[in-house]
């Protein structure tokens, strides 16, 4: 079989499976994942020895050390993956909650029902607990799911599934096998093959670096959720308390510089600069933050043209690329401003719509920010961090998207269903 | 300039404009939308000579007369349009609305706001018409539009855009004036441009024939929310009324033949089909409906090899593809099938996901069926002609979906919004 109809065979299975996935019902679900966590935990040695093939390979490919360890497994990582699905057998089945009612004057009575998206498509990185992540959301949500990880990943993976698989048959024998599949290929040409099967897939998630995503947005036909990359910003008012935009500025960049949530650039009012600046930067310099400055932010921190008076403080001027980067790292853009309507033009022009905050005291500047700030996230008073699906209450999380066409910020169950319309009758005709 | 850096500038300039629009209050888009309706009422002779020129090349290109009729604009067709545009005016303004709130054990209130969606590209064919109602439903929406129309409609379109936002301009001084853009070339490859402008177009919707929708979607790098057919089906059980059923049928087949949401095939529960088939063939003989059998139906109704006993029916065998296609006349398809989940099985595969019915009195069998069928609308004893912005209480719609990310069913203000979070803190950090 060539690789076209290969996938088209593959959609053509999740299709099936996601008609007979839509009408589990949520105990039914429940006791497949505890039979899939179970079936994980107990097959340690099985997943290590996959695992361990998958490690060679990436040792021979010259892998670096830290992309080595995400791909590990271990105990430890293999019960937290176990875990991961008894968390999810906790959350709320988001099928069938009734969304909107409405009787109309013919006395036909509309119901707005909530049901799984159908077939998605799921491409991903290296870490192998994603397959188990997203195989159990999409699964809990009724949806049938097309895993396309890693290709250093593939024994991990391909295991992950079947266990998952293996498991649910056995704790529900009507359970449809291809409710969960592995590529089971690492030609690139798969994803475009699949991704072109618009009557089978409903819906593409691409997860990892902004490289990978523009090639899937690039290459598909059916509508793809994602977001590109996290270029989060922190804007300091002239009214704010200035201990409190201390701690956020803080904790945005540096309580995990390399999540999409975490701080790129702190924007700060001219009226303030001078004072909150070198408290800020004192701080971020203890945590090892560099510091790239506009040239007003530079006059104050530097002390002149060039060197600074804060001890250990890395200071270099922001060059125009620089607030467009997703560092990933201990590095922040440093801005002066000029009030809340240059923070929101610097935000629409180099943000990526993914998560802001204002810090403030004046009711009136929050407004203006919260509403004219297009992203998927906007705080007041709060750090960006919280943009996440655990910190929103929705238990966990498949991703987060910063797109305006279907679910928007972080995507727990709830966002991982679509809905129907449902009309009860009693033999309306329209005229 | 060329294309491309064209077709950019038209979509920066709506990016812009969306930003402005998003800011407007509900008060202040209806003065707008109430001098827009006036500003076409008093063009009347204007518009007339533009449309004039419409037809001519019309008329020169060999449009039949239907398509020169839909093209064509008179006074009540203007007045009309206006009306239109006051209906939406008295429609509730869909930004803004809560939807969504939550307080987190750290004190952090979320909620979650619909929000316009940005830049809206609409892809029409030839009824002018459609350029001042899906310009009115956009920009009461809060989103910019980018509207492409029949090329035979071009001089008309623009005089309607150009009035609109002239119109506009005049109420409200700082109404930005590419909220509503015509694209002003009738180059084909001006679309392909278009939607390959993923970080300037939010969403692109088709409305058209199939071939239309459906080579927007092979180009399109930006979302697409469309149906490419409305194949929609009545299913007559075993216990249905038989009087409820013919009335269903003979609506949702003869009400308004060449929509999407009429019934294009009528499926026959075995157990009633000697009974209910000449009864239904008869009413919709005296409606002119050709009838398309099936073997069992044929036999029924043709009384044996040819011919029919029912006076002016016009019978013949249905062919494999008649199942898949939307008619658009007064043609039906007719299947006798072994219960509801025959019913459901045929739907799966030969229907468009758009809208069906079933007709029964029993309860189990209609939970059955409006669960299992995996259609925009599914309605028990009612006619699939209901799917209707209109008949949905939405006001005005611009259009029907059945897809399953963004919108679903038909499409009113709401569903042109999408959301954002606010996030209310004191100074919350993640830990």
């Amino acid at each position: 079989m060539d690789l076209a109809a290969h996938m088209k065979k593959l959609a053509q299975q999740a299709r099936a499976a996601s008609r007979q996935l839509a009408a589990l019902s949520g105990d039914q679900k429940n006791l497949c994942l505890q039979a899939m966590a179970t079936a994980l935990e107990q097959s340690v040695p099985e997943l290590l020895a996959e695992n361990e093939k998958d490690l060679e390979f990436g040792r021979s490919e010259g892998l670096s050390n830290a992309m080595l360890d995400r791909l590990q497994l271990n105990e430890s990582r293999i019960q937290s993956m176990a875990r991961g699905l008894r968390e999810v057998v906790a959350l709320l089945d988001p099928v069938g909650r009734l969304l909107e009612e409405r009787v109309r004057p013919n006395g036909l009575r509309l119901q707005k029902v909530s049901v799984p998206i159908g077939v998605i498509v799921i491409i991903y990185e290296s870490r192998p607990n994603v397959t188990a992540d997203a195989a159990s959301l999409c699964f809990k949500s009724g949806n049938a799911v097309i895993l396309r990880g890693g290709k250093e990943a593939m024994h991990s993976n391909k295991l992950i599934a079947e266990l998952m698989v293996g498991a649910a048959q056995n704790a529900l024998p009507h359970f449809p096998i291809h409710a969960i599949q592995v590529v089971p290929t690492t030609d690139r040409e798969a994803i475009r093959e699949l991704l072109c099967l618009t009557d089978l897939v409903d819906l593409c998630m691409p997860r990892g670096g902004e490289g990978l995503i523009r090639a899937v947005v690039e290459c598909s036909k059916v509508p793809v959720i994602k977001h590109y990359k996290g270029v989060c910003h922190v804007y300091v008012d002239g009214e704010a308390d200035l201990d409190m935009a201390s701690s956020v500025v803080l904790n945005a960049k540096t309580q995990r510089p390399a999540v999409c949530n975490a701080a790129e650039t702190l924007l700060v009012d001219a009226s303030i600069a001078n004072t909150f600046l070198p408290l800020v930067a004192q701080l971020l310099a203890s945590k090892h933050v560099e510091l790239r400055a506009d040239p007003k932010a530079f006059e104050i921190l530097g002390n002149g043209q060039s060197g600074t008076s804060i001890p250990a403080l890395k200071l270099r001027a922001a060059s125009e690329q620089d607030y467009f980067t997703e560092y990933n790292d201990s590095i922040l853009n440093v801005r002066v401003v000029d009030g809340v309507e240059q923070a929101i033009e610097h935000i629409a022009h180099y943000g990526s719509s993914h998560s802001e905050s204002i810090i403030t005291r004046n009711e009136s500047a929050a407004g203006t920010f919260m509403q004219r700030v297009d992203s998927a996230a906007v705080y007041w008073n709060a750090s960006t961090r919280f943009t996440d699906g655990g910190e929103f209450g929705m238990g966990a999380e498949i991703g987060i998207s910063t797109d305006k066409v279907g679910a928007r910020g972080p995507m727990g169950l709830e966002e991982l269903t679509s809905y129907k319309w449902l009309g009860f009758g009693n033999g309306q005709i329209r005229s």
